[in-house]
């Protein structure tokens, strides 16, 4: 299992007139959990699109269990459960500025190779990176 | 059952550097879907505001099929599936120009009474407005 | 000159705490606008791109009079005051569902061929149908 | 004259089919850039709407130099050239990764009484934090 936690300020962008995060934005929230996730791993989400594989999403989860609010500082924790193959899985776990869990989310991505826009597998450098952290 | 159809065009805003719709960016299109549903319906999610009562979202399942385009003109059908009640249940599915089903989602929402910020039923209007569409 | 006008109807996306539409989302409007504008036209942003030619936004220009607020029935006018060249700069009057004018904006594009990303000028299409409007 | 710079990185939700950040956008990075300027000088820009002043944008101008890129580390330096009074004016530059302008900024905004919505001027305490910068 890999755990990640990286910080993310709301802004009012963020915000709409509930004075809620807007439910729409938290997908942001992912993004910046998983990229980071996986830059903290030492492998680039950019260098593999250059490299000519993309990872579009393909389903998505969210829970709403208290709103998040402007301003305050979250912590989006970002878990990786099991080795991607087709299918890579992230599960987010989003935090207050008084450390209760407002939200959780879980995103599918599939792996694509954008020169025929084909599906492919998880690159080997990812899953080496990955690998380590689950090992018995 | 209810159901009801909008129509939405992608926007540049909407797409991302893939060159589809941003898997964030469908939320959008379902409160779109949901409340020109409702509004059809003669039902105002702003005058039930108004009166004290919003309808914050409390759970959202989206599964991206294809990716939506630039340009596209979407119909977002939205489809309410069982009568409501302390919970409400909107399903989407969202056609591009070809009529071909690129993204389905489902959202439930809570209503909550805003002076108190406590969960309450739904507005006995948006009962009767819904009746007909259920009744054997 | 030309002049066009299309409605927008304002979402709990487009909103902040404020109660507002966010500032940033006006940005949106603009673009819904000046497309409408030339779709109405017979001129096609998309088949522009397809044709390689873009048109990026070079500057921007937004006064926020009055607050646009969620559920309004906005009338975004977009006008066109002298023929494109190297540039091309659309104006924008939003309205409220009151018919004042709440928000101004003006943007400058210019025109960039997508082979070599160089400035380039309106394609001959566009100015012919835009011509009828700039005659004496 | 008061200067702070803020680190933003490019987001796949900031771009659009361009591949580039889109124009929109831009104003989160202006926000991000003042309420951090603020912050960094001791003053909370959500404190002093608790305290019941609000400062919408009464103006922006907005400068695309050069396009801005997904994943870049992209500054934001902030600048305060004149004590505010009942405007106050944020500039911003946006430099790339390779610390070239893309971008530059001018943002006007007022200071409203929440309680009846009225213009009124900066508060105190942000002058005094201001001051010391503008003093010769």
């Amino acid at each position: 299992m890999y755990i990640q936690e990286t910080k993310y300020r709301v802004r009012y962008a963020d915000t709409d007139q509930m004075g809620y995060v807007y439910y729409g934005n938290y997908a942001r929230l992912y993004e910046i959990g998983r990229v980071e996730a996986l830059r903290s791993l030492g492998f680039s989400y950019k260098e593999m699109e250059d490299s000519g594989v993309m990872m579009p999403v393909y389903e998505n989860h969210s829970k709403y269990i208290a709103p998040a609010l402007y301003d305050e500082l979250l912590t989006i924790r970002t878990t990786v459960k099991t080795i991607p193959s087709a299918r890579v899985v992230f599960h987010y776990e989003i935090l207050n500025s008084a450390d209760k869990i407002v939200h959780t989310g879980e995103t599918t991505l599939v792996f694509v190779k954008m020169e025929n826009n084909r599906l492919t597998t998880a690159p080997k450098d990812l899953l080496e990176k990955l690998n380590p952290f689950f090992e018995k």
